[in-house]
């Protein structure tokens, strides 16, 4: 099984899957956790210059093209490999990201992401994703660490990012994107939240609840 | 007017890049030459990546994307803007050598390369593009520094190139390619390949002959 914990920048997504990392090992799966971008030598590379180096002109198509290369290399060294021996893959954002950040939140061609992104994973998408949904001021808040380049691009383009999320999810069947997606309200508890996941989790997989 | 060079490695387009800059520089236009990838700060980090760094898995998806990322930038920040102001574009490389490099000599996909390349300069392409075509042995015999990351990938690999070059010429119009094609026999002398160059340009831009 391949889950996906997506939303904004200070949703609370870090926690989510330490909760669920630690949920789905104490029913004996085993868990393989990646971040996307990351977690291969070219997705730290490009991790490196499409977060950390602000001085560099990137835009949006060049954005977009890297954070699929980053994902292409995930997908074929670590996610497929894992996903054979029968782990639980669980990353932190996926394609959806892309759709969002290079695409809705700043009206790029979200379906042509969508058609891009899924050809460089080999069509291989989650089987689950939780969006974790909060208002652009609380989420803001929750940022204590200093900002990487795409969480300094301001209020207005993180609610744009917001706003994405939604929207992208509206459109998840229309524009046949395999897989399902649940919005959760990230501005619960996390005990909340956490909570919620696992029941949806449960509801999808049954089998999971089999501790 | 927006030229390509391209062809497999040592197949001499540096030398008809000069010569082509020079003659149209005496026919009193504006040349604006780029690399590709390269030739922007992320060009240039991309291109550090893609071909200085023999030590790092790259995979083909990715490497498509990290060349359409190097694509995106050069088009937004160099290619349109010299275009804009009615300077004559000359590029080392362009979508082409993806479609090729990526797609016909690893039997990817490069119909999809070409749409989503397509989609990342934001619908532009060379006007007029020339393949110098050159037998790999040939070509090989001219490279005398040291080989880059893709020109380590040996003899078989470089075969395949050559051969995706021829192919990817052929299908130009079935896939709808925009902008013209010419193969032009690189084993003739340099002066010879720069004759055929000058005649094609100025059949297709009869204004460019007058000097």
């Amino acid at each position: 099984m391949f889950i996906a914990v997506d939303g904004g920048d200070g949703a609370g997504k870090s926690a989510q899957i330490a909760y669920l990392t630690n949920w789905l090992r104490n029913r004996g799966r085993q868990v393989a956790f990646f971040r996307d971008p990351g977690d291969t030598p070219l997705g730290d590379a490009l991790r490196e210059i499409l977060l950390a180096r602000k001085d560099l002109a990137i835009c949006s198509e060049a954005e977009t093209a890297l954070f699929m290369a980053a994902r292409a290399q995930l997908v074929r060294d670590k996610i497929r490999p894992a996903l054979a021996i029968g782990q639980t893959v669980l990353v932190d954002r996926f394609l959806l990201s892309t759709a969002v950040y290079q695409g809705y939140a700043v009206d790029g061609d979200a379906e042509t992401i969508w058609r891009l992104g899924t050809h460089l994973t080999g069509g291989l998408l989650p089987d689950v994703t939780f969006v974790l949904d909060c208002p652009t001021d609380v989420a803001f808040g929750r940022i204590n660490r200093s900002r990487d380049r795409i969480e300094s691009k301001g209020a207005d383009f993180h609610r744009r990012v917001r706003d994405g999320f939604l929207r992208a999810v509206d459109d998840w069947k229309r524009l046949g994107v395999p897989g399902k997606v649940f919005v959760v309200d990230a501005t619960q508890t996390p005990e909340e939240v956490s909570a919620t996941i696992v029941e949806r989790l449960q509801d999808e997989a049954p089998e999971l609840a089999d501790a």
